[in-house]
């Protein structure tokens, strides 16, 4: 499908990536570039790239089609980088979480003939770098292309073709549509997250050793998304703060008539409340990006390590 | 360990610990009673009691321990009911996720020389009724015991026993404490999880078919506890009001300081408090209370339906 990919960054996505394509054959040679020298040398070992970079403008060259997996406030340093180096005809495309702040940032680095097609596949795991990646991760997942207005119809087409082979389905819209809709899928999910981990390890009252014993209660579901990566997470918020703040602001409107109810003893008002929510969930098990099993079917703490 | 067992309710947690009584011989007789047929039917065609029993009170005839296993509102008229056909000496519990409250309701109607002794275990799943139940459930899991000052002490060392026999680790706190401590670690989760899956919901600029095809970002794990049993969190909402709010603000507080942070771009400020929330889950992970597997070990959408 390509000759030559260069994965710019080798972290969940980008090792996850390789596996990918190495898996469906999508490419004969895969570029790789990543910051660390202990990152690149662990990439060699995994066997995700044929050749490993220590620039990223090395690694673009002779490529037809570039991904920036880097988190979204890397890539405009990285596109000023690598811009002149791209060959004319290559496909550059991204898999950051925000879209319009990417296009903002990428677009003006690149040459006249090489066509950028910003994407996101959302997927993902908690667990971060070269060794987290599997090719399984986009199999049954959304993959959203944004390309702005005027993008080569054959590149988006391309990309489409490729995001399928890996697995996924595949979805073009409006980048700021798509910062929207990922700020309440995603964004905020993730923000609320870190936010009441961070206030149960402060409480003066509640011990993080009692935090830590009674997490089932419903606590430790949320610790998983507030254990993804720090440095991805704050470019997002950084990147996209205004759809943030719209759907916070939605949030906390709705929160506080919760908190009211409770305060007044409004049950019936909660109880209309809690079941009609069961319905989303439903929903999302019948398009198949949720397991019905009990508890996500949670392995318990007695399974073997490392068991699949 | 006990000669008849009498398990009022019988959802989620009344149900598994049938199992769980079963699988460790823990008794010779258990006694059932469901408020509805279809469950008292359900519960003798899946074995779950030696005898059933339409009313709550013929259930408790004769039982050395008495398992209340219902919504902590139905408590009171529970215990009013059932008050004057305990037998002397036996021990009445509950499985209630709130406990003052619990204490509140149902030690006046109880007659002198029965002992009650209020516990939580801290286990549950999204599903309920009589066929949700497993002998697994408390495997591992904590099992608070708030039993007020004066409780007798030999049926509190009993019930220890009993809740260590069906696998858990058992703790006994002071029931405003215990209210406190699960305020954060399962009320205000089930509450902010229900609330951004209702707000998701609403959205005019987002459809609901986009909420759940892009679910994988984040807002599918939160769809997990917010489908718990409504009637069950109605009631956990009205009988911790105060701990529940006292909560809220202090999660809200943070929130704001979050929600402040992303207007003003302080990176620096999300990058460390992102960093921080990492090191709770790694400790709830070893202490045995989650699975370090990727995405919770969620076996993707093609495993065969009802793996285990």
């Amino acid at each position: 499908m390509f000759e030559r990919v260069a994965l710019i960054g080798l972290g969940l996505i980008g090792s996850s990536l390789s596996h990918a394509m190495r898996r469906e054959g999508l490419c004969r040679h895969i570029a790789g570039h990543a910051k660390t020298a202990k990152t690149r040398d662990k990439a060699v070992e995994l066997g995700l790239v044929d050749s490993i970079h220590a620039t990223a403008k090395d690694a673009v060259a002779g490529a037809d089609l570039v991904i920036l997996c880097v988190p979204v406030g890397a890539n405009a340093a990285v596109a000023a980088e690598i811009g002149p180096h791209i060959a004319p005809g290559a496909i550059v495309t991204d898999v950051g979480s925000v879209k319009a702040a990417v296009i903002r940032d990428v677009t003006p680095h690149l040459p006249q003939g090489v066509h950028f097609v910003p994407a996101h596949p959302v997927a993902g795991t908690e667990h971060t770098g070269p060794d987290s990646g599997f090719a399984e991760l986009f199999d049954d997942r959304w993959c959203i292309l944004t390309p702005p207005a005027g993008t080569n119809a054959d590149a988006v087409a391309r990309l489409k073709a490729f995001w399928e082979a890996c697995g996924s389905h595949v979805e073009v819209m409006d980048a700021d549509h798509h910062d929207l809709v990922l700020a309440i899928t995603s964004h905020i999910p993730h923000l609320i997250a870190y936010n009441i981990v961070a206030t149960a390890a402060h409480l003066e009252t509640v011990t993080e050793s009692e935090v830590i014993k009674f997490a089932a209660g419903g606590f430790r579901d949320f610790t998983r998304i507030a254990a993804s990566d720090p440095v991805m997470w704050r470019d997002v918020f950084l990147n996209n703060k205004q759809a943030v703040l719209e759907m916070l602001a939605r949030f906390n409107e709705d929160l506080t008539a919760l908190q009211r109810a409770i305060r007044y003893g409004d049950g019936e008002m909660l109880l209309e409340l809690f079941t009609r929510t069961r319905a989303i969930r439903r929903g999302i098990i019948e398009a198949g990006q949720e397991t019905p099993a009990p508890d996500f079917g949670r392995r318990g703490p007695k399974a073997p390590d490392g068991a699949e």
